[in-house]
């Protein structure tokens, strides 16, 4: 895998460390490269007696190559590896788009065009065969996630307006990564809740974009808020209209054979994180014609290296859930 | 005052502790009375000496009457009070509604409806004038104040659709009172988000009623969540439409003279708590037609307490502000 | 297992759905029998089906018995269980003192003393063999896991003052158990610290009790502090003196076959929280002649269910680890 | 006043905007001169007007000049105003040793030693009438004045072992100042206890120093720990020894005319932030003769801007409160 330092490099670090079907793995760091990885991550002390290596493209030989690098340097170090015929997981935004349009909007140009048709978006919910088959997975957003897997039973509802969608989220700190800065001093963010990015955040046309292959219809309004604690999101999602039949139905039948997705009475940040689940509760109020759906996710594990061992799963034959059934806690 | 052992009431005695204009003030409670005030509200230790008293309604001699009681006690306890020509400022619900309808069918059928009319609602922003001459003050509720705070100056725009406004409200545990039971046991809420009353919450209604005053076609969608700290609240306020002209604009318009309402950039739960100040930050999103008020207040103070003192210096003929310039703290 | 609904029950719970060993438990609740235990415990939401049980004694019929009741409440139930050949773990205090007086002047007089003698102390890296052939074990208390842990490596050392041992300890709510009361009301807790029993905790006597069967100058000043997590102790330990040779060399080498004690540089509450681990950081100050250890572990887990899983191992024969090998998480 | 961009500054700031008898103050600050002080402290919007100011030595024309410039850069800028018979409150710790050995030995080599005699250590509670009619004050350390006011009443205490104290001092992360790194990462310490320093902390021999002027068998042993809050420091004190008399009426004899220390039965950190008091409580343990003493403080206003403020009281002849009576809040 290809930049192990961060929280999301490490947390697949430890999801390897544990995979059953895992001999053995290789995490890459160009800062650290060289040092003992549990240095960087020490809840691994004693657990993982590894070091970081040097990239060498040439060296690669995996079944799998996972990519945790940032937006931009992604494609440019994965374009020698695809072409090549390795079998990419890309944890960064840099393939989630069929349409370099909207990649050059929200990003930058992009470096390697011609590969972004062959990627499959990696939410197994949705597109499970298809990343059987792939070489080239991009996987999902942590917002993006809970979105789509909170609106995915309702592309085929008649009688809601999908045109209006407000997304209201709120994350814990781990989102925004582990380079220090002032936003993310614990000084100031302790007992705070901060809106960023209240309009245009890079997630919004990515749940468009992959929505409105399900339903032209969508239109989502995303602000997303940086809240007191370390992992989870919560997205609070309100669709006006009058749904046909009961909601909560919908979404148990839409569900019912998924294996991380719960449909709840309440979704609590506390009932998900340190798991891969997603948990959805629906309400809808009557009186003002209002369906409300929240859903919860680990960031760092549904929302980014435990989808991306799912997705793993699914390439290499394994189960599934091979490796991700880590019950959450309580409390 | 009536009911001095909650925080709200708490609050309360900090405030009348030093406020300059102030002398004297007696505290009640049913369930300490003879016992020491700093007992229950140990921030207090050595700053005050009084104990509380049992009420007696026969013995009130005061210019104001604040009253902290639970909705439904509130009023039954206030009516002889207000007979007898006392002034009140009551911090429930039971005189927020001039329409005994909307009341019964919220909270209970109310005990004095007759008085329901000489009752102001206490948003000093909106009712300054009515709030010096009445002897009734119905003290806004805590969500009630940060919501309709950020949609006044919206009151007149065109070009918005007020029929579908989205509130999704986040507050500290301290809204919710000082009584335990296991929803605010802190290995529940500690790094945790949860979502109550998704619909239906009575703030609702509230909302809708004073603002229905301004603008018949205003219908907000209230959806309140439990966040991890103690106090505070911030409220994200979606609206849809295109505002003729600069939106800021018309909130730095419309409370240029307000000394508690600041128009800012970023409105944080930090920059507010332990102050009676609101900040409110707007912005608009020009692609999807969505304008977003992001409106901060402390729960305790602008929600209730602090509030509450303001109505009392409008009605004594003090300075708006007495006592309550206390600044906000960094970090 | 008996009384499932709190934290510590919780936890034993999933523990055991998860264990690759446990074909299927049973759990008790006097309060909540028949009720789903996913109610209880919402994590365990679609993972696991299963309701509370209504205790019955002639109806055991268990390869061990766990027992998570409160003190006293425990010996009464277990006294039968115990004679009539029953393996079983109890998690309370009631079997930890063989002296019946400890117990009497701590807690209260013993229901059957005549069982003190049979009871092996659950610590595994202090008992182990005597674990493994025992009908009754006392799981240690959460406070004196950590603080024997953090000693035990000294028993032998020569140049210590072992009768002025200070443990300085911080407990997250959770060891506060699931009841709520106002000294665990969120908003009381919330970006506090509160020392409580600051002479005369129960734990002290019971690290007394342990460590001078090893050696008898044993004397510990144990004061625990409610710190604003969830989950997890620290103890810093204060010992005077001048150690002969290296005492982080001497850590090492008494722990250095054991799976679940890590000695560290820097032992961190986060390093271990959702983990059986103990992590002890080992620091010598020359210049004032003071030994400092850092002593961390989850209470819930290696303070309790885990530890309790532990020793269900060895009494049955299982690998120690088994089921206990979740890596923490990094942040 | 010079560095107005780190926390301590900015509370300075916030009190002189709101002290009573301060007409007008400047504040200057190397990196933002020329910037809104309050785009660095938005607690400060709408309320203060002003604009750091580029530091010009000769232009100063102050009645006292704060410095709030790090360690070593203090004493550099302070020299020549020194000199030139300005009156100075320095809040580093450039000036708080008379002698220059103890500074060298844990700072650096010191620029103007012969200015070290003319400085008052700043803490009132002892040194009142010196820092009254000096021009040069050290404010001293946040640790220390939470470890040297609960100490204070023991000085001379006979049957105490002073010779072996221990501070186990507990700290919100704001005492680590402004500028972000990977240690105050907020995602390291959420919900997590991070020892530092374990041994030789720099004000530990800031305490001894102080104190030894009392008692020469003094000799404390201090531990901080990074607690996950923003502001507070507490500090449990555990002291060998069997004290002459009751220890509380030593503490509450030794207070009773001071304003800002207060003897109470609970020492918590929410009772005292957002103030410039100091709680503290006090315990024995007659089975183990072991006095604890738990003192808690703001360390940003009583450990630093309040304390500098109550020093330019006293030192320009006003009320030593003026401006220091905020009351702290519950909850």
């Amino acid at each position: 895998m290809l930049g192990g330092t961060g929280y999301t490099g490490g947390e697949l670090i430890r999801l390897l460390t544990a995979h059953p079907e895992i001999d053995s793995f290789k995490a890459s760091s160009r800062s650290k490269a060289g040092e003992l990885i549990s240095d960087s991550h020490p809840n691994l002390k004693c657990l993982l007696d590894q070091r970081f290596i040097e990239y060498e493209s040439s060296a690669v030989d995996a079944d799998v190559v996972f990519c945790c690098l940032p937006h931009k340097a992604s494609m440019k170090v994965l374009e020698p590896l695809i072409e090549s015929g390795h079998r990419v997981i890309d944890l960064s935004a840099d393939f989630r788009f069929e349409d370099e349009k909207i990649y050059r909007e929200n990003y930058a140009s992009h470096a390697c065009p011609m590969l972004l048709g062959e990627a499959v978006y990696g939410l197994p919910e949705l597109y499970r065969e298809e990343i059987r088959k792939t070489s080239l997975v991009a996987n999902p957003g942590c917002y993006a996630t809970a979105a789509i897997l909170a609106l995915l039973p309702l592309m085929k509802q008649r009688g809601l307006d999908l045109t209006r969608i407000v997304v209201d989220a709120k994350s814990g700190t781990s989102g925004a990564g582990a380079k220090p800065n002032v936003f993310l001093n614990s000084s100031e963010t302790a007992a705070n809740l901060k809106p960023y990015k209240v309009t245009g955040h890079r997630h919004q046309p990515e749940i468009d974009h992959i929505l409105s292959r399900l339903n032209p219809d969508v239109s989502v309004n995303f602000t997303p808020t940086l809240a007191p604690f370390t992992r989870g999101i919560q997205e609070t999602i309100h669709i006006f209209g009058e749904p046909i039949g009961d909601p909560r139905k919908a979404y148990e039948d839409h569900y019912k054979n998924e294996c991380f997705v719960r449909v709840v009475s309440d979704s609590f940040i506390s009932n998900v994180v340190h798991s891969n689940f997603c948990d959805i509760a629906v309400f809808y109020d009557e009186g003002k014609r209002r369906l409300v759906t929240v859903s919860c996710i680990d960031n760092l594990i549904k929302g980014a290296a435990g989808q991306a061992i799912q997705n793993m799963n699914l390439m290499l034959g394994f189960k599934e859930s091979k490796g991700l059934m880590q019950i959450p806690y309580h409390p």
